[in-house]
């Protein structure tokens, strides 16, 4: 089984911008038409009408994540994502993945920081029966040794692919380790190596009884349906799933205050070009003061976000010393996320002049501010990337998944194109000021190997 | 009530080998004649007679250190240590002291990553009420509200003046976060202040409950006394505890296998000459592969222990360009731990040229080896440390203390000298070569205020 793993938000809001073409608004579905409901078993329920085409999007949120992993135990949520397709007491392994096939749909699912979801596209007849199989996983999972060991491997193969062989995938690793001091983000999503091999059936067991459970779970169904239809599907089959009696409250470390600079540096034969990134860790949505994440999507956005952004423009387009640069905000996190700005130099540019004039980009950024011209073109940017989202049926199933399982609610979804129009260009200035403050970045350089004696 | 906090073998070590005269050895209690018991609550015994003055060091270890806290409860080891001294049930806040001081002793507590240590030095005629009253407030604590609210102000005031007014600490602590990626090392052992400042009576409740018990404690009594008579004491005093029944296995998350050369770099107007320094995560005594951590030993001995060895001679003594230069390896530590060399520069020379003679002197240390003969001395100069440590009375129950609250046992202490005298300059060539690799170190720069645009 393919997994995605990642920063689902900015990887998904990256999709959401790059290529599509633009939606006609009168068919995307209005936002109240959508229904919210929770089920007496605790089980959340979102249902999006979208009646453009005779498709259904099925998709099931676990309120689990990497970040909620038990200290040791990196990889297991991801490790679940895998045996929840190897079979349960009712149905073998297989038989779930070709009923979805049979009916023409696909399936897929994956594991990040905050949640691992499972999803399934078939026709709206067939929503029914993904229900019946998604509640049947939920609690009837066969764990047997036989099963855990064959996909430890098939995991242990899958970092090794991932992870080990790429040193931009490394590093990456080795910055979010050193970014976050305690936060639990700074594990990877997929598991520490040493960790994974150690992965064992207990450990999956108790991890299945504790999180797998409607009182952990968020049901996203978008498409050709009906809302009260749905509603009366769950009943007849999420609903006779009971809830876990130890759930424990979502609780992380969280980060103390960083006073130093930091940087992270990987050697590696197989780097032909360098690259560097620079982080910080920045409030989100989920507990941000008010309006501060809205100002710092929007420094994103007028900083790197595309090829209008100050970095792409200066570093790519004017000086051309770069290949690429721009900037990332991981706005959706659960708990206070990754900041980050990247370059790559081009042709005989060095690296160095790169990262100085991302740099000096901040700097200006900071000491001037934005223009009042800039700031709506981003804020008209964003909010159509927010509309775009609505385009594809698994977008907005995703879109909505994320939101309420890392504290959003629908709510927030409908007033999100508000806030974003509401920021003043001195929050963005003071969000860039109080946040990228260059005596406590983490800066992670990609290199070829050094040259000897160095 | 005063703590010690630290890298506590390592600063105990240096302190040993620091200005004591010369012992006369045949008034050192010899190794044979060092007792070893268990008692059926499971409270482990070391009694070591020192006839030599009419003084006991009375020690009672707990095998609980800031690395063994709960995830986001930083602190509470530390914490601990001062609830301890605030009156139990059946005596209040100070009689316990006030005896201790009405018979001429001293007393004393230390938190460090693997223990916390209560100590006092009296006349032996008063040792059995030493024990009674150490036996009492392992249990018998009064952890009320108040007490809590009152000693966590004291803690934050503690961290204020330690940690927080010292630019040294504050980059110390960050170089730890960014050293151990996963290891609770990476932790200080006075807590972070955000998680200090949440500590409240339940947590402190559930970790007194679960570590505070004679089957996670070692007695230590060194002194003036008979082992048969100091068995007979315990037995009517900490026997009558009850052993705690849910004490888990000493589990620590492990660090992954590290990839990148990182840096952490604090800038601070308080700091008037800077220093560096450079750390590797290497195995200790506990967990390292036979003669890996004896050899580890000697590398640190002559590469940066005192002022023969090599980093002393060629940075101080020989180039005149630094004030300090040194290595420092705290290989008593339960788990795989830091190795680290620093320097400091001295008039002119800049701090950059002190780190590349460091630097150079570890590239050629790697590349040529240790001579026999400074192999022979630096040999002979670790064990009569060790030696030393045997002068003070004091010093003696710490390293017998200190050594079996970390995995080791009464045999290792008399083993030491011989398995130091064993190890070959291949040896310590080959720990250098695979340990102290550039590629994956972590370098921590404290400086004065960068200048403008930097």
């Amino acid at each position: 089984m393919v997994s995605t793993i990642g920063l689902a938000r900015a990887l998904a809001l990256a999709a959401c911008m790059a290529g599509l073409a633009l939606p006609t608004l009168a068919q995307t579905p209005a936002q109240a038409e959508v229904a919210h409901y929770v089920l007496d078993n605790g089980l959340e329920i979102v249902v999006i009408p979208d009646h453009r085409a005779p498709i259904v999007t099925h998709m099931l949120w676990y309120k689990i994540g990497s970040a909620d992993e038990p200290p040791g135990k990196s990889g297991i949520a991801h490790f679940f994502e895998h045996l929840m397709f190897k079979g349960t007491k009712a149905h073998p392994a297989g038989e779930f993945s070709k009923v979805v096939s049979d009916v023409g749909g696909t399936e897929n699912a994956f594991t990040a920081n905050d949640y691992t979801a499972y999803f399934q596209m078939v026709p709206p007849d067939a929503l029914a029966t993904m229900m019946r199989f998604e509640a049947d996983r939920m609690r009837g999972l066969v764990l047997s040794e036989d099963v855990i060991d064959a996909e430890r491997d098939v995991v242990l193969e899958e970092r090794r692919s991932r992870i080990d062989s790429s040193p931009r995938a490394l590093l990456q690793e080795e910055v979010a380790a050193t970014l976050y001091q305690n936060h639990p983000y700074r594990i990877p999503v997929i598991g520490w190596l040493h960790e994974m091999e150690q992965l064992n059936r207990r450990d999956a067991v108790a991890f299945y009884d504790r999180y797998y459970a409607p009182n952990n779970a968020l049901l996203v169904v978008a498409g050709d349906v009906e809302p009260a239809d749905v509603l009366a599907m769950a009943q007849q089959t999420y609903r006779l799933v009971p809830p876990t009696p130890d759930l424990p409250p979502r609780l992380r470390p969280s980060e103390p205050e960083h006073d130093t600079a930091r940087t992270v540096t990987l050697h590696d034969p197989r780097v032909g070009v360098p690259a560097f990134s620079t982080s910080w860790v920045v409030p989100t949505y989920n507990s941000a003061a008010p309006g501060e994440a809205e100002a710092l999507d929007l420094l994103a956005e007028i900083l790197g976000g595309g090829i209008r952004s100050r970095l792409y423009q200066q570093v790519v387009v004017k000086t051309g010393i770069g290949a690429a640069a721009g900037a990332a905000y991981d706005s959706g996190a659960y708990d206070p996320s990754g900041f980050t700005v990247y370059g790559v130099p081009q042709g005989n540019a060095t690296l160095a002049a790169v990262e100085a004039a991302v740099t000096d980009q901040i700097a200006m950024l900071i000491r001037d501010g934005v223009t009042p011209a800039e700031l709506e073109s981003a804020k008209t940017r964003f909010v159509r990337s927010l509309v775009f989202a609505r385009d594809q049926q698994s977008d907005m199933a995703n879109l909505y998944g994320r939101e309420l399982s890392t504290g959003g609610s629908v709510e927030d979804i409908a007033q999100w194109p508000d806030r974003i129009r509401a920021v003043t260009a001195e929050q963005v200035q003071a969000v860039a000021r109080r946040y990228l403050d260059p005596s406590v970045a983490v800066t992670g350089y990609l290199l070829p190997p050094a040259v000897q004696g160095q």
